[in-house]
């Protein structure tokens, strides 16, 4: 079974693209790939474990494979990189059906067509109980002209490049209405939240679209060095950039971008809007930070790629704490984000 | 806890090497490296799952890290690759202490700095009920110079670098005796064999040699362009080496290299030496094919490497099977080896 398995993705990942840069592929003791002259390599690699990451109860084989794209694909994307050639780690565990794994190989494959990456190796094994996921993906950016967490300095504004907290109420419906794909069926459930609402919140989990033009574009220009993809929940991730870069951040709560679908489910959760959008996971939207001398420049060139105009949503300060800042006060929100290590 | 296991790796890793090609190691959202110019990048990742791959009852932590590279490192070298760059995705179980992760990142990096390799980035989460490691190597090669399976013909020789079925025996006496190293302990043990093959079967096991100088020598010269590491047994993975070369082999009984400590245990363990040879997993020998013309020169660049002569096993013939040629006759053994995914 793990020959047929590994021919089955080897035959939809040849059928995919014709790419020259890809000499040795799936079926040797290693791939061999030509990489571009005046390039450095980016490499990033992320491993969803089921029932921590994900649960097939809600989650269909074709999501799940264009989700393990994503998460990757969002990384390159916060470096300002290339992505161009992707590894499949399998661990799967007993009772999953050729069919499965049709449906999540054409997912992620479908994803990663989109940015022109294609799938080269990996390794597939048995695993006893529970079925895990890592994607590794290796991308070029020109020489020096990556972006990082490490460059924010104060006085410089922080951008993003969409809602936040959409990804996690998604997580709480789909969790809360277990029944595979029910919140599509009809026109409204018993939820009481229309379709549309649904849709957009569960579509934002299950299928987040990495920022990878987005940052490919910021990095190009050279205006912004900082940038970082909110996997964690903004409270995290900018604590991540606050680290690296020795500063501190302020976040403006009245700038947060918290969408109509955002508040209308908040009743139903029981969370706030607000709470969600700064320590919901896997929004997988674009952060980063600019000067005052180029923020008009850059927000045009975000806005080109997005179709509407990137949020600011706080600043750099001196110190080394995230701080929320609301009309009732400052609170630290450093390092509050979601982590799904437990 | 994921951001203090990182940190510990993050430390462990740069206290290691100061590796000028690492722009940007562990803790942004890609790794950054400098590729060197004209040459191909080779790539390869294993997984390694707790109670499949490994049992911890006898893996020390140590020799877990050290085996988790020498896999990846011995898939480079079948490639006659250079091996640069290591990423790690942990998937971490309750119940793990500081001290496991500081031994087996300590492990994992003495394996790989004997070869000049940095750890370079990964991934870090939680799994519910088993650990499982997979290490990504990226390494580089002269352009167009890599060994492949794919290029055997019939009339050329099957080699090998060392003696097969030792690992799988070690792994057989390691599952016997569970009491963690203990078969080290005492003179002889209640099995009767002696410390000294315990040891030799046990570290074949525990902590393979993974053949990458011997790689690169062959692959330098020219002479050889076709090679494989036994990871699944030599019926499996000559195989392969059919398979994508579209030939047949023969493999000889008579010379198969079966050492005196494996005929040893072989009374103890019930299994003949040969089937343990031809059949037995993780020796991480290397073999290769060879057109007679070449043969005595790659024997004198190998011996030089080996400290001994490989032993030559085979040869390469029309068809599409791997035949055991025996005195009592032959036999079909294409695809018999051993098997990791169940």
């Amino acid at each position: 079974m793990e020959r047929d398995l590994i021919a089955k993705i080897q035959r939809l990942a040849g059928a995919q693209i014709k790419d020259p840069s890809v000499l040795v592929g799936i079926g040797d003791d290693c791939a061999v790939v030509a990489p571009s002259p005046d390039r450095h390599l980016i490499i990033t690699t992320d491993t969803l474990v089921e029932s921590i990451h994900f649960d097939l109860d809600y989650f269909d084989p074709w999501h799940l494979g264009r989700k393990t794209a994503a998460v990757n694909l969002s990384d390159a994307g916060a470096m300002g990189g290339n992505p161009r050639w992707a590894f499949l780690n399998l661990a799967v565990r007993p009772g999953m059906t050729d069919r499965f794994w049709d449906s999540f190989s054409k997912g992620l494959i479908s994803r990663l067509s989109e940015y022109g990456v294609s799938l080269v190796g990996g390794d597939t094994v048995s695993a006893p109980d529970r079925l895990s996921l890592s994607l590794t993906l290796i991308g070029e950016v020109k020489k020096g002209k990556w972006l990082s967490r490490g460059h924010a300095q104060p006085d410089d504004l922080i951008y993003c490049s969409g809602n936040l907290g959409e990804a996690a109420a998604g997580l709480e419906l789909l969790r809360k209405y277990k029944e595979k794909r029910s919140p599509f069926k009809g026109q409204k459930g018993a939820h009481g939240i229309s379709r549309a609402v649904l849709k957009r919140l569960v579509s934002k989990h299950l299928d987040p679209e990495p920022r990878v033009t987005l940052g490919q574009a910021l990095a190009a220009k050279g205006m912004v060095q900082t940038a970082i993809d909110v996997s964690d929940g903004i409270a995290t991730d900018l604590a991540h950039v606050c680290k690296n870069s020795k500063v501190g951040a302020e976040v403006w709560a009245r700038e947060m971008p918290v969408s109509r679908a955002l508040k209308k489910t908040s009743g139903i959760l029981g969370i706030l809007p607000l709470d969600l959008a700064l320590t919901g996971g896997e929004d997988f939207e674009l952060l980063w930070t600019v000067s005052e001398k180029n923020e008009s420049e850059v927000q045009k060139i975000a806005a080109k790629i997005l179709g509407y105009r990137p949020f600011r949503i706080g600043k750099i300060v001196q110190g080394d704490r995230v701080i929320l800042k609301t009309s009732q006060g400052a609170k630290d929100i450093t390092y509050q984000g979601y982590e799904h290590y437990i």
